[in-house]
């Protein structure tokens, strides 16, 4: 089950070649996790205070068709892969149905002191 | 008239006190703009190619209190004065009706080599 | 005494205008503090784990000039006010010698609670 | 041969996490990657007027530790394979001596519409 974000292409998100920054696909992909460990009921700011954060471990990403400004983008998020302490995830930037960024990311669950710890359940057990 | 904008703050938009970092306000507002502008039919996207851009020439903003990971926040963003070539405009960064930031913006209308220009009819007639 | 950073704009600076977006010379102002504060000897990283942060409370800039694609630019940070909880900055980005953005800076330091707190000492002893 | 450019860590580059947000690692190795084009000689500037630009096409990055506020980095850029209209990079963010963060990138040379072009003769002879 892919999860949608949509987001509007602003000012800020583009570099002199009249084109989204390549660092910034990086914060639309974190934006549509963001929402959807909310979707799935939790709350990032209470695992915070619980000590546990996720951190991303590795990125491979392929830059297809650039977007641009004021072009309204879907972030798809989905679980591929994942075991007892991290979670695999494809995460693409559609625009009108046509990808033009392409991410596998891997992220771990941290403990207070930056050790792997255990996924929340509701990670564990989100169909992927 | 003001114009209201709901955004979500991300991780990108906090720094390490874990409250939003200052200048990310000014991305927030400028987003605000952004749908302002489109709302009262003008194509920013033409209107550059036109040969048309809006810059920013001072900015006045008071910071009142901190916005923090994952606050929901409405940008208000309203015309207080025009013109013919400026915009002054007042706006408003709250969380559930409290203002945590407040903004006097001018903008002035630039053409192809820079120089002032006279306001699009839509901006200088929209109600104050 | 005025203290001088220099720094390069790069491709994440600027925006599909061509120019430095509107919201980074705040970032750049910001690392025009941080190496002066360094300067005169505090540790802000040290001064953080005691409790102790530097809030910006208003900012009144003034953007006179564009900054561009790989520009080598001086900030001049120097104080021209200060209380006991507070100090006021004139903060300016310069291009071969002539201002492009200038800006008057309110920081306020605050405890761990968020209240206000006196100035470490080597920002009320420092010259104006 | 390994390009080495130092930054510095502001508040800018980092998030709630009190670390270097992951995007922000993507500025950094690009600041590399414009310093080194500046070392053998090509002025992106005018590579840009002539029609010629850069274009990431695809990125493997592995997050090995966290930089965090403050910190002094080394941003290490070398080519590891070269074709006529492609480039490949290893770039690594350390501090001390420790990888922090480790890329590979491609990059493509675009001509004015978007269409790969030949690179450019000093990025073609220099030694990987």
């Amino acid at each position: 089950m892919t999860h949608s974000l949509t987001l509007r292409v602003y000012y800020e998100d583009t570099d002199l070649a009249g084109l989204v920054y390549y660092a910034n696909y990086l914060k639309f992909i974190e934006r549509g996790r963001s929402e959807w460990v909310r979707e799935i009921g939790l709350d990032q700011a209470e695992l915070r205070e619980a000590g546990l954060v996720f951190a991303v471990r590795r990125i491979e990403a392929d830059y297809l068709k650039p977007a641009r400004f004021d072009d309204l983008l879907q972030v798809g998020t989905e679980v591929i892969d994942r075991s007892g302490a991290s979670l695999t995830m494809r995460q693409t930037v559609r625009r009108d149905g046509i990808a033009l960024f392409e991410a596998r990311v891997v992220l771990v669950a941290l403990g207070p002191e930056g050790r792997p710890r255990r996924l929340p359940a509701e990670l564990r057990r989100t169909g992927g």
